[in-house]
């Protein structure tokens, strides 16, 4: 069994990550098309050792390619996904285009594999922060609906692109050096700093960040009433995000209860030892596919262990974008 | 009017901010000694043009002394402030030495200044965190008693101090040139990083710094019952804390009020732009004496606008310490 794949936004930070994931997890890809627009046409990317050459995606006949693997922003996701899905190609979408749709399912492996038993040709990866909020506290929520959660986040800046994460190395160097400094990818200074996340804020006073996780979460969990308050944050770090939680349950939740649950869930990692003050890291969780998930508390704010405190850290690339697409990849074709 | 002014802990941020705080607000000192371990004995800082050599705390008389400024850690304060306060002299503590001490006020000036009526001699200043966080949800608590507040902060090095910030810059230009990095100041990598509060983790599961922000609220706002569940979080920036915090009340609480309140607040600066996506900052809020604050929003996870989220951002070195303290001493010497 072989996939013919194609790669939109191959040249991005999430399209690297494809190719490295596609690679280590040995998926098996039988003709590899790596699609982008216009101006980086001609660019070679390598892939397992063979050298591969950019083609136009507005020009690419979607016919004969079984998955693609999108990562090119909403824009392009709504102009090449509906013509790809209509030859016939699976699409795993990890742009905010079709996360919404009701006809499109919504999917972390971890969570709501059964989501991807009916979909139009489409699936949506969700948003970065979702997922990686979303698969420690899947496994609480399923022992014990979640009723409320309150969350923090301190993101990366490889949510916001390759060119971001090199904006944060220039200007750290250059702040260290004493110039000015100028933002161009983010609104404001990254070095040695931090800002309410760059997404316009809505109607409701959250931003579209912080909208994403309420209401992707929301369709995910197929938990319509679930109510989730998120303050989003970029901080000066490389490429994996962490999040506070605290979460509210309408029946007590001991924490030895959540420890043992968490030990074994799926996509998870606890660490988690207060003796030596280890706890989940955005270094530690670059490059790694698990989340992080450490300081696991009773919140001592909500009476007869009604809450939990913890804090996670997942890899924005991989678990946030990459590895999900690709995970959603293997259950739509698994091997024999 | 003029005082008679010792400072303990010269050498360190913290004292560094007092030198600077006391010649900005021209506070009448008369005569100013600065007192420092045995290592730094001799050393000079100057303060308003002139130099002062660093004399031995050990050593010193403190009888003729009216003020003291203490910032040199807890155990010093409990070696010296009690000696202090003997001979007459009016400590403030910048310690977490005396905070809980039933006999000792816990003073905010925008909060409690009444406290301040009945001191045995000594004055303590709160933690850091606690002050950036109290400011900008005392008036709203006046207006409309908290109930429960998550709080998540975005720590800076300063906190930990002079040492701690030199190593985010040092360690910074490190992994920015690709070498191998040995914390000292801190059990973790800062740079490009974050990590959980290096406090030690108590029994409750949260650390002393969180801890301390429970605690110390409860007796500054003579709320013993008020809950608080805090995730305290150290992040790469210099030295202004940053903290996202959401407030449930029993009453609803609608957002334009708390606008309102907010905007006439005293020690707090409105700092919320949707528009613009201008919202506080550590590096806007170093340097100032009022805390930021903006994202102010209704909760949309409490129903009945029974709740409010903020971000807040102080700095950690001025009101989260330095100006605290001589904002303490000038209510404790109110000019003619």
């Amino acid at each position: 069994m072989s996939i013919r794949t194609a790669i939109l936004g191959a040249t991005g930070a999430v399209g690297d990550e494809f190719l490295r994931i596609l690679e280590e997890r040995n998926f098996p890809v039988s003709k590899l098309t790596l699609l982008a627009s216009e101006r980086s046409v001609g660019k070679r990317l390598k892939f397992k050792g063979e050298e591969h050459v950019l083609e136009d995606a507005a020009k690419f006949s979607w016919k004969g390619t079984e998955l693609g693997l999108f990562s090119a922003g909403a824009s392009r996701s709504r102009e090449f996904a509906p013509k790809a899905a209509a030859a016939g190609v699976v699409v795993v979408d990890n742009s905010s285009a079709f996360r919404m749709d009701p006809k499109i399912p919504l999917v972390i492996p971890e969570v709501n594999p059964g989501d991807l038993k009916n979909h139009p040709g489409i699936i949506a990866n969700p948003n970065c922060s979702t997922i990686i909020m979303a698969v420690p506290v899947w496994p609480l929520h399923r022992a014990n609906p979640v009723r409320r959660m309150v969350v923090a986040t301190y993101q990366a800046a490889s949510g916001a692109g390759a060119k971001a994460m090199q904006e944060l190395i220039d200007q750290t160097r250059d702040v260290l050096a004493g110039k000015t400094v100028k933002p161009q990818a983010f609104p404001h200074r990254i070095a040695f700093n931090l800002f309410s996340h760059n997404s316009a804020v809505a109607e409701n006073g959250y931003n579209e960040e912080e909208n994403k996780m309420l209401y992707e979460t929301r369709k995910i969990f197929h938990a319509p009433d679930i109510r989730i308050s998120t303050t989003c944050v970029r901080v000066a770090v490389l490429r994996a995000h962490t999040e506070a939680i605290n979460l509210e349950f309408d029946r007590p939740f001991p924490e030895a209860e959540a420890r043992r649950i968490l030990s074994s869930a799926e996509g998870v990692q606890v660490v988690d030892d207060r003796k030596t003050n280890t706890f989940p890291m955005p270094i530690e969780a670059t490059g790694k596919d698990p989340v992080l998930v450490g300081r696991i508390r009773q919140d001592i704010s909500m009476p007869n262990q009604t809450g939990l405190a913890l804090l996670a850290a997942g890899d924005q690339l991989r678990k946030g974008a990459a590895l999900n697409a690709v995970q959603i990849a293997e259950r739509l074709f698994p091997r024999a």
